[in-house]
């Protein structure tokens, strides 16, 4: 089949990347849509040492038969061992041995049919148009944040870096209802970040600001520098970023000003499938962070798009 | 008057000092007992750029007519500005401008006198001997961990760096009922731990098992880095440590395995003075952790005895 992977160090197109047979209580999904994220271009450029068929953010039609035969579905990516003590409680994002579509030991979506278990299903509601789907995955780990901090509607957020996640972070708190800042480099995500109704800033003038909450969603080394100097004494720093280089972190600042630090990374796919399903608001907001549609075929042209400034979701079409 | 002072990029004794004259809402306080930190020996060696009288653990004897005359104080070390909205809510620990004695813009108590901001008084219970009221400000700072953080009885606590400091964070946090591990390098830090009923562990042995919190108290840059191997998926870091340089640290694993850190200062005053009143334990305890007493006069000594491996507490008696 068809399908965009990584190995021996590089990203290829090849269509002879054996179709998957699912194992036991797992099903086929035949690819119809697929999303772009900034960890698969860090996954391009070795992050995370993966080899295999790159891609997590997907949506698709199950092929095999059983009750999830024929409907479209999105899929939760961490695929863990089922046994442990996390898998059996809080769940398998946090599995030693997990495997996540796309990431780690595992194919994924940029390809025409992937292999699941049948547990990591999510129906898609029928009002949720492919292209609006294929954002449940980075919406979960938009929510995620507000799973982690307590949201208060005096709550002063800035998010940093309102890219691709940046900006579904950044609407998510808004509309949990903190005060939310898009604090960006470029006029055209700030652009983005007012037509929703977010107040906006220049990177260069939040150093100071004393935020109660700051994301650091830039993908840069240096946000958590940028993140430590926009924050008040006592204040969290959320990280959503990995860049793959170990930071140098003043930690001696975290310390003295007694920072709080939140590492975050998946969250909950029904949460937001419900929130595609219920919150019409969503609809214009993703159609603005789309910027091109590439056929599968034309994949490796699609992450180069996806890599230049400012660009944020690119869609991959098998 | 007599005083250990850093000026010039070296610490030295100097009996010509000039005795403070308090400023308006502030006394004279006489020291009669003075504490060697391990933020002391940080600022010995260039540690925030301090220059003036060190040290700011004291207990001494108020000598400034008024309701505190004659009465033995420990003292609280941040002073604000007192009009900001720091200061005027929680308190001073976090006010910009504040000056704090020993560490910043302000002499400290390894002399004969200090002149301090009434406001920042604590009266010592007469049953509290100078030697164990010495200990209130480091006691202080270990119990703020446990505002930081909800103590729970099924908490699994480590604390790395069983010291002057972590000693004392172990030993609360026990208290406070959690399943505390004292860890460290050093046979004779881990003998106190066991003496003083905790679990104890070795610092190679604490990569991959778990806690719940880490409390990194051992005062090295690579201290966060044994903090995060040792702590589970989710799990909290405390930083007690300032070591003066940026720690290279792997926030891309903050991040995959979304740990929160947290960093700690200064506790409630009060309540360390309350815990060293009505908790006998702490008598034998804090005995455990005094290494030496010096003569003021011999300032020098006492704090190249106090940055030998292993030594924990050296007094000060001016």
């Amino acid at each position: 089949m068809l399908a965009l992977v990584r190995d021996e160090a590089r990203v290829r197109l090849t269509d002879t990347w054996p179709a998957p047979t699912p194992g036991p209580d797992e099903v086929l999904v035949r690819i119809t849509c697929a999303g772009i994220c900034g960890t698969d271009l860090a996954i391009a450029d070795g992050y995370a040492e993966f080899t295999g068929v790159l891609g997590h953010e997907f949506v698709g039609v199950v092929e095999t038969d059983g009750p999830w035969r024929g409907r479209r579905v999105a899929v939760g990516i961490n695929v863990g061992c089922g046994a442990c003590r996390r898998c059996l409680g809080p769940g398998p994002e946090h599995c030693a041995r997990r495997q996540v579509l796309g990431i780690r030991g595992r194919d994924g979506g940029f390809a025409e049919y992937t292999a699941v278990p049948a547990r990591n299903l999510h129906a898609v509601p029928d009002d949720v148009a492919d292209a609006r789907a294929v954002f449940a995955e980075p919406l979960a780990a938009a929510l995620r944040v507000a799973e982690q901090i307590q949201i208060r509607p005096s709550l002063r957020v800035a998010v940093l870096g309102p890219g691709r996640l940046g900006s579904l972070i950044a609407a998510v708190l808004a509309r949990a209802g903190a005060d939310v800042t898009a604090v960006g480099r470029r006029e055209s995500s700030l652009a983005v970040a007012r037509r929703w109704g977010l107040a906006t800033a220049a990177i260069e003038d939040v150093a100071g600001a004393d935020f109660d909450v700051v994301v650091d969603a830039t993908g840069h080394r240096d946000g958590f520098a940028r993140a430590a100097a926009a924050v008040r004494p006592e204040g969290t720093i959320v990280v959503k970023s990995t860049c793959g280089v170990p930071a140098a972190v003043d930690l001696d600042s975290v310390v003295v000003r007694e920072l709080r630090v939140i590492g975050s990374r998946c969250g909950p796919m029904a949460a937001a499938l419900r929130a595609l399903h219920t919150d019409g608001a969503w609809r214009d907001r993703l159609d603005d962070l789309i910027d091109a549609r590439f056929a599968l075929a034309d994949g490796v042209a699609a992450l180069a798009r996806a890599a230049e400034p400012g660009v944020r979701k690119v869609l991959l079409l098998p």
